[in-house]
């Protein structure tokens, strides 16, 4: 099976231009057949506030209506997404940028409301693996902002993390597939208090391990049980640190295999 | 050659979500391989006003700072460009919103600074009409908005209707292309205050008649110029008139051929 990457970047990157430009350089040296999908970040937080729509948030979690949808479909699937297509060009790699509804390509439902009306937001249904890769065939790189649809003409607000596995888990048929999620961190840490305690390698029984001990950080723990369902359901390795990981001069960062 | 439509729809339709749910209707009923290229009409007048970005126009024509660039690519790019797409895709229209950006689908030139600087204004050098094609091979229904790129890392501010006819002339290579530029008129009106006096077929004879009797109306001049500058350079037929000209029932329109 041909390889292919799927890497995430977050608000950290696309915020800082500087940053945002050294990243796209080494996505660009990147090798093979490759997928890049992006989180927003604040700017949309921005925009909407400078549009006078207030941010509403029940349990410190963003509740997006009407309003603030149209906002993340500026923010993100205009201005952040085509910027970074623009830029792609100009380092020649043949970029395209996707919302899940373009070709079909993410179909997710509009979250149920139970004790939360989380409003605009979708759970990720079905992945266009055959059409995604239509794409790749063709030579260009899918560009993925954090909106998909649910087939009835809505637009819909999703987690970038959640396109990022559900991608890797639907090109898995067809590729090898391996995640590199970028963030902050060197990687996931033994010490949260040491920067430098990097686990190189988690495996299932090691995760097992550090559950038991108690070792991993709360934010970490639903990012890790996301990575071992991606991991089940055929993405062969996932790879968390900063954006040196797409190097190969860096070996500093946690590689998460089943 | 096979058959291929490339239709472009203004502000006027775009601003009034009846009226655009009406056109896609009749632009996802029209048979066989097309395109669909969106103005951008007021609306981005109005996210900029609402931001605080003053429109400024150098004898009636708008001046894109950095500012309104930005507007521009979240108001065409993002809202209304993955808007339409959502729709067309509830119609079963596997649509892909695109900029020139995308794919390098179409290449411009930031507009030398004469008497007016526009600023980010792209006048286009070249659609990848190969590339496109990939993506109409696919079974995919391209959708521009009027946005460009310069193929170092800057989008531009491009007119529709530029777009239109020269992605046109590209894909004729490949295709017998129409276009149908939709607008408020009927069609080609003989008398300017008579709507009813649509002149239902120009060809290069009659245009040079109509233009020695000096009929044809002053904003329509360098539409029509341009009409025969793209059927000179390989399209089929250009029909100028409302949308219902897409259906089979209407033939009140204006068809232009050489």
């Amino acid at each position: 099976m041909e390889k292919l990457s799927i890497v995430k970047i977050g608000g950290n990157i696309i915020e800082d231009n500087a940053s945002l430009k050294a990243f796209l350089k080494l996505f660009a040296n990147l090798k093979g057949k490759k997928i890049l999908v992006h989180g927003g970040g604040k700017r949309a937080t921005h925009v909407a506030a400078k549009l006078g729509i207030e941010s509403k948030m029940v349990n410190g979690r963003r509740i997006t209506d009407a309003e603030t949808l149209e906002v993340i479909t500026m923010v993100y699937g205009g201005l952040v997404n085509k910027n970074i297509v623009a830029q792609l060009q100009s380092l020649q790699v043949d970029a395209i940028g996707l919302t899940g509804a373009d070709i079909n390509s993410i179909a997710s439902e509009k979250r149920p409301v139970k004790e939360v009306d989380f409003g605009f937001v979708g759970d990720v249904k079905k992945v266009a693996h055959k059409s995604i890769d239509k794409l790749i065939q063709a030579d260009f790189t899918p560009v993925f902002c954090a909106i998909t649809h649910d087939g009835k003409g809505q637009l819909l607000n999703t987690n970038a993390d959640t396109i990022t596995s559900q991608v890797a888990v639907g090109m898995s048929e067809l590729y090898e597939t391996s995640i590199y999620y970028c963030f902050e961190l060197d990687g996931v840490l033994r010490d949260i208090k040491d920067k430098k305690s990097v686990i190189k390698h988690i495996d299932v029984t090691l995760y097992k391990e550090l559950l038991e001990q108690g070792i991993i950080a709360d934010g970490m723990l639903p990012k890790l049980e996301n990575c071992f369902d991606a991991l089940n359901q055929g993405v062969k390795t996932i790879n968390m640190g900063n954006t040196s990981m797409l190097t190969q001069e860096n070996d500093n960062f946690t590689r998460i295999t089943l």
